[in-house]
């Protein structure tokens, strides 16, 4: 690999670490009575105790931490000194993710996250003749996240127009990415969706709050206004949200397992019209491959065969190659935003924008 | 009724209707591009629109808005001119409570809410062959519900210092509502709830969010600090909710059904361990009082003459008279508190809270 990219992932690796241990210290300050974080009310009954830990495994069981790094990354454009509200800003951006990730969970009857039982099957699991209370836990899990994620950042103690300025840019991308998961939802339904419509999923979804808020933040946090570069913000995160998108959609139909980390083949089995299925879906096919694609997806029964046969009629359309060209066409495009700002901030964290996008559409998981 | 109390309604309705009109205007406010609060995405596909619609409706079918009342007075406590941020305060007071009617609804399986289909009940009603999206989509309304009311604040251009002390109470008040739900979940299961631990459901549940918070929020935009006054602020606040939770209990078994707008009964049937319900657990009945009870607790069908026999049967170990006497004993607790406010704050605000328990507590709805 690129000893630029090397050094790109050694430094996101480095935040991962140090902010693990940060959002683990914060979950401690929540049950902590001697702090000034303590959250009220979790000393009465035990439903309210078991939803935080519940909240805090699923949240520490982490993940690659990339808005993380793009958060602290984007203080480091310009400031090396320590920047107050910036691990807050970390943990409400995680927690926002949580938030989102049980919520997922509930709507896609997803019994897995990040290797383990996801929160609504925990609590399926513990009320198993309840469903109905369990589905009810799970919801209510999801808010105290979403609720948590925006106290963390106003009671950080930050000077007040800081504090101010980055709540609303996480309510307003809370709020947004809400937006993106109803567009999740209705891509499913009605005729196949055009590219326009996948990328606003993508932008609103995903994009938003992983990587435009976490640099808008990075800079609030470390004292800069991210106004006069919104454009250009604007146009980094979208188009790496992209490039992005593209790969995770590769990676599901094409990826290999063992290396991805878990079964592939999941949109194609669960119906979603993933940039992947799109181009399968439009692609000039005779009557046998339609039939084949017909039956395969939205069946989640579909054997590796079958998944086989689909990838096989995929790669034969040119889906496979026609899809990595675009992620790499849209990675270029962010990656030459980030070069642009050599000028302007400090290397070592232009570095690190101006070669994410090529990571990002090289990696295996 | 009392001159007193009915001047104090009649502040409350002119806060109603002035906040309805308010109200309406921000829905239209997030749809505008032309203003400044506009929502970036709901141009994009139907589903966003379509959640926002029915939160609208939902939110605009009012209630009596005692929690926007309640805001008002209190920064009329100190000042008679008018606050801004007030408006944004109470807004987002009033998303947060819908945002918890629609996650609510979802809980209870409720199909109506304020007299119309509740907002998981549209959505089955427009996905009947799909329930899980139809959940889906209801769980998502309430998310978007819940990040706007904490948006509406922190977008108010408010002088930053009160607005980062606004948001702050608002996120706060918003994590401690959700512990509150999954206490009224817990009260369900395993032995009777003790008195105390009903009292923790509606200090966290309803008072901190509807009594308290709006205290404070109101304090805080007429420019006044609320800390000094934390002390008598919660012990007014919590002895009001439980008062009203106390009444609204009795009203659910003992109410009169053209009063109250709706069914009485509900706690009964769906097995709720109200104040009510718990007095009559806890009572000394005989084994054919006790059999009674048992059949009709929890039981969706149980029919009007089986309710009225469960209400002869409280009547007759006096749980109308002691749960009336509780509810006035909170209530003078709650008026005596708000007397001694006459020294320090505007008479006229200082009467609305001060005759406000009494109406609570001999309300028929």
């Amino acid at each position: 690999m690129d000893q630029t990219i090397i050094a790109a992932l050694r430094r996101a690796a480095e935040h991962r670490h140090r902010f693990d241990a940060r959002f683990a210290a914060y979950f401690d300050s929540l049950t902590d009575p001697a702090g000034g974080g303590a959250l009220e009310g979790l000393g009465h009954g035990t439903f309210p105790a078991r939803a935080l830990e519940l909240l805090r495994d699923m949240s520490l069981r982490g993940g690659k931490r990339l808005r993380v790094a793009v958060l602290y990354e984007a203080a480091a454009l310009v400031t090396d000194q320590p920047s107050p509200g910036l691990t807050e800003a970390a943990i409400g951006i995680e927690l926002l993710q949580t938030h989102g990730l049980v919520h997922d969970d509930i709507i896609d009857g997803s019994a897995v996250r990040r290797g383990a039982p996801s929160v609504p099957q925990r609590y399926r699991d513990e009320y198993p003749d309840r469903t109905g209370t369990a589905t009810g836990l799970a919801v209510l899990a999801g808010d105290l996240a979403a609720f948590l994620s925006l106290r963390v950042l106003s009671g950080s103690g930050l000077p007040p127009e800081r504090a101010a300025a980055m709540t609303a840019e996480l309510a307003g991308v809370g709020a947004t990415t809400v937006l993106g998961q109803f567009l999740d939802l209705e891509r499913d339904f009605g005729p196949v969706p055009d590219l326009d419509f996948l990328h606003a999923v993508t932008e609103y979804k995903t994009t938003r709050y992983s990587i435009l808020a976490p640099l808008r933040l990075g800079l609030l946090a470390a004292g800069a206004d991210p106004a006069p570069y919104d454009d250009e913000l604007r146009r980094y995160a979208t188009a790496l949200g992209i490039a992005n998108m593209l790969r995770d959609d590769w990676l599901d139909l094409f990826g290999d397992p063992a290396a991805v980390g878990k079964s592939v083949g999941s949109d194609l089995r669960s119906g979603r019209r993933s940039y992947a299925v799109r181009a399968l879906l439009t692609a000039d096919l005779d009557a046998a491959g339609r039939a084949l694609l017909t039956a395969a997806l939205g069946d989640p029964h579909a054997d590796e065969e079958t998944l086989d046969r689909v990838r096989a009629l995929a790669r034969e359309h040119g889906v496979d190659r026609s899809l990595q060209a675009d992620a790499e066409q849209h990675a270029a495009e962010a990656s030459a935003v980030a070069g642009s700002w050599y000028d302007r901030w400090q290397p070592d964290a232009v570095a690190f924008f101006h070669h994410l996008p090529a990571w990002t559409v090289t990696r295996d998981h």
